[in-house]
């Protein structure tokens, strides 16, 4: 049994980005499964003992508990030996997959995670969807993902820190992802986008498709999906 | 001259963050004020030559242009010599220091600028105000700075990540200001953050006095000014 406990659900977008990033690097650790839609996480046994944010993810390493994907990206980093490229050495190229992370927190991150929740989450919760305020959401969040394109996906580099991948690019198609479920297709009309996000899928798999497989099954009728 | 130059607002809680960060480290730099307030971060120039995101803070550090104050942070320290406390090399304790910079943005870092920009940005650019909004931004805000003191300063250490000031501390003091423009002080109920913003403004001054200057002179009479 490894020392590292991972607390996850797989229909959470940085948990899907973290168990890629502990697949990829082949830190050791042990899959925690934590069912969202049965409020595993609400419970006082979860708030005092595992994620005092009662969120997902979450580790625990040994006795170290830590929450916030990024933080966690940072310190696992840190502790083990992973390939350069994730979350590079070099200080320039770090502080640039350091400002995508950030930046994403109140982009990306935001707006597709609303989206979802608002449309996809409220049926499911008993509560009523006002069609107006879903497609202003959907503007929103579609006038982000413009932005997305045209900040990060503006150069000649493959990825959004250079020619190799880094956590920023497995965070933000994690994210990109997420309001699918919902109906939503970011890639249809953004090309750049859809090349993009199959490159990040490519060069991750078969991390990707068995952390988005549930997300997969949830995908409506109009939304393609990859065969896997 | 300095190769650093650092472009900033002191009305945006981020920049005074950093301004506060790069006095207490002396890291050599020049300062570039933007006035916000004309519109100076919208130019294409700006756009083009400063920071694509046309915000405030970021650096230009010889010819390398960083935007998001928590990846400066970061890439500071690393280029830097600096006070180990500001960002601890200690691998557990900068995950905790870096566990608060990931959580504040969606949680004390959203709340406390949308109440500020609704109540008091609005008037200025000729918006209605609806009152009932208001109220309710403002009970939310308020369960946030709850939580803020539940979860961050509910141990015997004096600062977020421990005993000593971290990055942190000055991001989260600089936030708990902002909404004080806006009439809501949020010190007044809750004397353990009163105590703890006392402690971070005493532990960086005189740079914290000087970096809340012009935030102090906006501040409406109901609410406490400390003496300058």
């Amino acid at each position: 049994m490894s020392k590292l406990k991972f607390y996850y659900d797989l229909l959470s977008q940085p948990s899907r980005g973290l168990y890629i990033f502990l697949n990829l690097t082949k830190i050791p650790h042990e899959n925690k499964s934590v069912a969202l839609r049965k409020a595993e996480h609400l419970t006082d046994e979860y708030k005092e003992n595992i994620n005092r944010f009662q969120k997902v993810p979450c580790i625990i390493d040994n006795d170290f508990k830590l929450a916030e994907c990024v933080a966690i990206f940072r310190y696992l980093a840190r502790e083990h030996k992973i390939p350069d490229n994730l979350y590079p050495e070099d200080s320039k190229v770090r502080a640039k997959v350091d400002e995508y992370l950030e930046w994403q927190h109140n982009n990306i991150r935001s707006y597709c995670a609303l989206y979802f929740r608002y449309v996809w989450m409220n049926p499911l919760l008993g509560r009523k969807v006002n069609p107006e305020k879903a497609e202003e959401m959907k503007d929103r969040m579609s006038d982000n993902i413009d932005l997305f394109q045209e900040i990060w996906l503006n150069s000649n580099n493959k990825f959004i820190a250079g020619n190799e991948i880094s956590v920023a690019d497995i965070l933000a198609a994690c994210e990109l992802e997420q309001p699918k479920i919902a109906g939503y297709d970011p890639t249809i009309g953004r090309p750049k986008l859809k090349e993009y996000m199959e490159l990040v899928r490519q060069t991750t798999n078969p991390y990707y498709d068995e952390a988005h497989k549930i997300l997969y099954k949830f995908l409506p009728e109009n939304i393609a999906k990859p065969k896997l």
